[in-house]
């Protein structure tokens, strides 16, 4: 299968090319780019191999029969319905199309929601929560980095209503490459290096992207707290989370309910009793990592999950949504290990 | 007046020696290690300038009036009462006489404690709290990094029990530096570059420390939450911690009950609403900063406190200490800004 | 064909698993560590998927027909000999018989070399240099990584004479992966971040065996200055080399020159005039990227090389070794794109 | 005496506050920022204590008796004449009055250069080799910090003629904050951590910076070769530089001709044999200190000298030729210790 990235230079779409370079089944033929058509892919990042020429995004540049996008909100709402028209398939790795509700997306985002027939057809792209609909979408919307984490770490206690629904509290830390390539004071290394900060405290986007999915799942839940903190490194996000039980629980239990959860989930490992994961073990790789405890002293679960916010996060996620798409298995192309150290 | 340090060669020591270079009262005049002795200082350090060498720890060696102890727990409670016996005022950098309850530390720190008059003598250096005995006490239980962080961030809302009492959550983040300069797998450059660490979780013997001051300030408090990240970063905590509002509250009188409060703690600064320190802020400084944000959806505070582990973590604090109890301004020798970038 | 890895905990030892996961030829079947036999690989590193018991060293638990020695130097030469005499092939990955003159080893190794006959059976790994004569070994000594970055920088102006041979000096950078797993001060996190050191200043022992090669390529080189320099970074190699033009060049000739030289070498890539290569640009790769400038204000020859230590500089050549010793096209299982950022 | 500095928001400028902060005998009373005219500095960097507002620069609203000018090459030029004009001491952090032939400038910086009445009036303030005319001089040209860390490390054997003029090859290391606070993808942190990149190869502005003083010393001296490499640190340069003895020496004879050379320098520190400075060992401070070694194999001798770049490489000697300038010991207000770790 032919498949085109739109938004290549980003950190984002070149992922893609990494991870899609030895997939059996995909082959990238066309990378766009508004800001740089015509220049080749190897002066953006000489490391390149190979030797594409970026296109300019226009319907008729774009080749093959899936296009994935990874623009900007606001730049995949414009692009999506030209090319749902075009009889593409679509995964978009913006925020445009996870929010079903246009005016969450309108207050979160500070901009105007796509149109409800969109958002109305897309799926939300948890690859491990989401496989059937995923199968037979035409427009996936792929989920945050920080959500992806969130979710897969959240989701067993949740659905199980384990946890009291009004106690979640979720304390993120994230790599700079999160933040993306444009260039800005918040990412200069100067700044960056030897620090750690908060940002957008009680506002993040990803908020109500994590709410609408455990609502999903249980719609007792209420509002959380998630807070985001960008560290010294490039990739790799760990969030640590704390929930109280809502029930009698033992470490050895949630645990194995955890393990039976995500039996049938390649990607997802859980952790044995004392173990925690930290974001260089799923370096590079589609791994989602967690780690349990539970502390009787206070009655709280604290669940660690981490990823790689590149991979996990966006463009193995990404893949492994169009492997779903397509029939394939969903490792395609996304075994590899880690890279240590 | 002349100071000893024992313990020289750790960062707590050396930390000391470069904040005591300047002080106009202190002069430090003996520097003890029990594994280097007959070493000058500059073999290990060869960018001091001073010319000191290492002595081993004996009474009758030790000079000055004032001694502080930057050695390691176990090693503090077995020097600390020939020092006081010999007349020395002991301001001890380790976790020994942190805990009034001897059983509580021989649980969380694994080893014996010190015995039970000691115990009772020593007062905890948490400067901004507890100056009037500060002042008079020959023996100063110096806090440890994280509870000062945690400390100082929670103290105005505990006390003014305008906080849920049992639902306190603290996710703190660390330079590496606070594990010392000791040698293992932990500190390892290559397992820690581009990681974040979670770990000793709900086991850190600081949770203690942290929870037995909460109940000194309100015997309501419960146990808390406390969680612990390695942060590839040297120096530099970051507490971030999550409270649930007892009453109604808005973020303006938080923040103007936490000016009142330290309006007379020339180290604590309270931030403007919507603004957050990051740990660069504090950087080679006594300074704790503290941003704060309150969340109507979720009725959560969050706090923010950052420090420099090493200064107002450890030998900072020690001198602010030391400054109280011989009756100068706590904020002689220590009025450096912090370094940026 | 099945290969067993010894000294499969260190960097070296979990790199050439991961290389080798998706080998098409190759498969790991028994990894031995003579400190942790029993203990499965994944308690010592978490995130790996396979499960992996370690083994004893003992020649009859090794399988396989193909042993890559990640050993220390003085360990692979006690069990070289023992490993042939069994019918193994064999990849060396320490210095042990990197050096044809054993009292050269002796010298910079402060260790008795291996026995004559084996250091001339042994066939140096410089795969894009060697290949016929790797092709029909059975014992490969695999190139130090600073050699590996400094000699395929320096190849062809060597060869072709074009540099005077009495003035070269190569100033190179490594990231802390390359001092290995080892615990010491030396690759403390919090002594080596924030910091560049300079080490082994005239004394390092990869000196002899870049001289070594220089000589076999051009008599009448002379001996070097090499400087290595500790980084704060995990992973990769620079080497900046000053040598002085023995006749009137062009930059346009150098590039040419080297172009023309490594048309059939797949690994090393040649910039074009004003691009340099950064570590960056290689990293997790088995590339050596080259980068080339004249100054004719001074008549000097600037080449700089950089390589991913653990790969092309370690465990990823030791692959290609393995492969052109098998007779397989040499970039089978090693096209993996660098990851970026 | 009252000082002002023009380019506040800069590295240099928040740099020179700091080290300025506890001077005996200036204080900063204005500062300025054509871009941010009217803006608390506190705005712009939040942990700072004092309450400056920045203003225009216009020479009404300078007050004091010297003015730092921490503003880029053409700023400083534009602004000198008028500062002189009104009766400051100028001192300039910019190279615009370093090289004292304009066309040299011209061709180096790519701009029009000063006047040649101003250029003959600076005066270099490589304050260890220049005290009598800087005691003097109304217009300091304050040096480069490649420039500094390479003069102080060279000066000796090209004085003496130790060395062979036409074979000094200088290999640079700096960190990030070298290049200022401008945003930019070279100083992107996730484009820069974990990488090393040469820059400006043979074109670096500071070649003919050094060329000019070396040639003051030993008109023999002939251009350099002088490389320039960005480390993922912040703070600190290294430059390791390679020469070639031109008469018979030993290490011993070279430490003490060091020795000897810098005794009455209190911020040049010289290594014992065998000892190298690392970057952490001025982290902060105004020290340069150096290492050296000679290799009989290859008749060079090798030269490590390392700095601060934004202390003895920017504010810090600014500093320093102020109390030159102002008659004061060249110590005053920058005897702090390196903060180490």
């Amino acid at each position: 299968m032919k498949v085109s990235i739109i938004g290549a230079t980003g950190y984002g779409g070149i992922e893609l090319i990494r991870l899609l370079q030895h997939h059996p089944y995909m082959r990238v033929v066309s990378v766009h780019s508004s800001s740089q058509a015509g220049v080749p892919l190897r002066d953006v990042y000489p490391y390149m191999e190979e030797s594409f020429i970026l296109r300019d995004i226009r319907i008729d540049d774009i080749e093959g029969d899936l296009v994935f996008l990874a623009t900007p909100p606001g730049v995949s709402s414009e692009w999506t319905p030209k090319l749902l028209a075009a009889g593409y398939k679509v995964i978009d790795l913006s925020g445009d199309f996870r929010l079903r509700d246009g005016n969450v997306y309108a207050k979160w985002y500070k901009k105007q929601a796509p149109n409800k027939e969109l958002l109305k057809q897309a799926v939300y792209g948890l690859t491990e929560w989401n496989r059937d609909r995923i199968a037979t979408a035409s427009l996936i919307a792929n989920p945050g980095c920080y959500p992806t984490a969130t979710l897969l770490g959240l989701a067993p206690l949740v659905i199980e209503k384990w946890i009291v629904p009004h106690r979640v509290i979720i304390d993120a830390k994230s790599g700079v490459s999160g933040a993306g390539r444009g260039v800005s004071l918040g990412v200069h290394f100067s700044e960056t290096n030897e620090n750690v900060k908060i940002y957008k405290v009680n506002t993040h986007q990803h908020i109500p992207e994590i709410e609408q999915m455990l609502c999903d799942w249980n719609e007792q839940m209420e509002p959380v707290t998630f807070s985001t903190h960008l560290i010294p490194m490039t990739r790799g996000i760990m969030a640590t989370m704390y929930a109280e039980a809502a029930r009698p629980l033992s470490l050895e239990r949630i645990i194995e309910l955890y393990k039976e959860t995500y039996k049938h989930c390649p990607f997802v490992r859980v952790r044995e009793a004392g173990s925690f994961p930290c974001t260089k073990d799923v370096y590079g790789s589609n791994y989602c990592d967690i780690g349990l405890a539970y502390d009787e002293r206070t009655n709280r679960i604290t669940v660690v999950s981490v990823i790689d916010n590149l991979v996990k996060g966006a463009a193995g996620q990404a893949v492994q949504n169009a492997n779903v798409m397509c029939g394939w298995d969903e490792q395609t192309g996304l075994t590899s290990m880690p890279m240590y150290p």
